[in-house]
């Protein structure tokens, strides 16, 4: 178990986040790393912290960690409509040890390798456990997709399954304790699948987006503030709810589902005249689209249960 | 002493840092920003972090503390031979104090402003103070400043005066005291000025070029490495160093000015040919520059005093 030096963790993290890509003219290793912008595209730029005890439990590995760290990131990019291209990363830790140091440095190199992002800069402090990744991306000028901009009418949309993450993570905190709790919770939380594909998609077709981070409920309130309206949401088009229902009770599904955070799935609008382009690409995604309600002209989110307005759970994540 | 939101820590330093340029299509409020790149212009991207009690005193002020952040990473900008543009923060903090976050928010402000830099993203977390700063700036296509190009016979050039910040800090730890310590020394620590204009300047002129911010012998030594070159070094051309010698004794003179850090001076190589024409410049810069030595092809640093080799002082900082 030996400890490395600073620059010992440099190399290592570069070798494995060092993706040769045609438009880093100097990587790694210098003062600052030296860009080629593309042309015809504005750049994205996005940023997440993850620290243990806050955004992590304590004793993650750091193979999942770095993973998690870069794919909501990733996620960010995916709301705005963007590829990613270029990362860095401020790694600090109680010690270098190798053994860690190595197993996040192969979930950098898995993450960044996948969706083709080179690592061009970073830095190492001792401190406690805490990841904070910079992601730069492309978008076609004009196209980035925002959180304002959605219009009374517009359907209201998720990716995927809400608050299985959160089943996951409370999983791993020993609060949900079950024999048949599905191993695909868990990987739900540990290793977030960012929705580039999707969001690349949704360029011209919705009218708002972003990621769902904080839980559901939240992300679409910031939605609806950013766009000054409201919405309607239908319990029963919740994706997955039935099932969440059949093993946790109903009242912890829906709270999971609608509060829970960590789920870097998107949620969007699409103006009713652009719904059968969606329908169109969405029989090419891997994952579900659901229609979970409408936008409103009356500010703040209703809840129908069978046709009747119901309560909101108490919100989810705060972070102070 | 109220402790403010997540929401609410963000709203102030956009409100300080969130200068209006231009090239800011989309800024803080959305999953990412969107900025427009410059036509003729590579990027350059740095980051740097800073934790209480690795790169700075426990108690330090808020807003000496923001400058510090964002100051070392637009020297780190200024290395590079490139101007500033866009700036992401992480911000971690044990609590969110009103009065400090709002000290902090004024010295991100000063900084920002004075470099015309546009805060454009940013994310804050409860734990132990540190803050991350990741810069994206332009510099004219192949025109950057790199560690590597230095050559036999170049000259080594330092701007200002090493050792100045360090016997700052050593003031603020009160591990020197004198009654006529001098102010200034603990300004150079706590609010060091990036060389930026000077940087711009080195473009066409200096082979090789970084900033000190590890001590002048460490990172002399790094700019050598990349450059696969030695160096003659003249201790009698240090900048300053009878001055110091004076007040600290010679021995802690020459140890502050050789391996102190936090300088963020700049130390460059000049090819001969191109000498005359840094003298031109040099004349309209506000600080020192003053030629300390000479590359030579034998690797490692040979220090010379009254034209005899004398000893390396120990080495300066390293951060694990």
């Amino acid at each position: 178990m030996s400890g490395l030096s600073e620059s010992q963790v440099i190399q290592l993290l570069s070798e494995y986040g060092g993706l040769q890509r045609p438009d880093v003219v100097l990587g790694i290793g210098d003062d600052g790393a030296v860009l080629q912008p593309p042309v015809g595209q504005q750049l994205v730029q996005v940023v997440d912290a993850l620290f243990e005890g806050v955004h992590f439990p304590r004793g993650m590995d750091g193979e999942d960690l770095a993973w998690r760290a870069f794919a909501v990131n990733i996620s960010d990019i995916a709301a705005m409509g963007a590829e990613p291209a270029w990362a860095t990363l401020v790694l600090s830790m109680p010690a270098a040890e190798e053994s860690w140091v190595r197993a996040f440095a192969r979930g950098l190199g898995d993450c960044t390798r996948q969706f083709n992002i080179s690592l061009v800069g970073g830095d190492t402090v001792r401190g406690p456990l805490g990841v904070s990744v910079q992601i730069t991306g492309f978008v076609p000028t004009g196209q980035a997709l925002r959180r304002q901009g959605a219009a009374e009418g517009d359907g209201i949309y998720i990716t995927g399954r809400t608050g299985l993450a959160a089943a996951g993570l409370a999983c791993l905190q020993g609060e949900i304790q079950q024999q048949d709790e599905p191993e695909q919770w868990r990987q739900r939380f540990l290793r977030p699948e960012p929705r580039l594909r999707q969001g690349r998609d949704l360029r011209g077709v919705a009218s708002a987006c972003l990621d769902i981070s904080d839980g559901l409920l939240r992300d679409l309130g910031r939605l609806l503030e950013a766009s000054s309206v409201g919405a309607t949401v239908f319990l029963e088009k919740i994706p997955g709810l039935d099932e969440l229902s059949a093993l946790v009770g109903e009242q912890r599904a829906v709270s999971l589902a609608l509060t829970g955070g960590d789920d870097y799935e998107l949620c969007f609008t699409v103006p009713r005249e652009h719904e059968a382009r969606l329908a169109e690409r969405v029989r090419e995604w891997s994952c579900e689209c659901t229609r979970i309600g409408e936008i409103s002209g009356t500010e703040g989110i209703r809840l129908m249960k069978d046709e009747r307005e119901t309560p909101l759970p108490a919100p989810g994540f705060e972070h102070f």
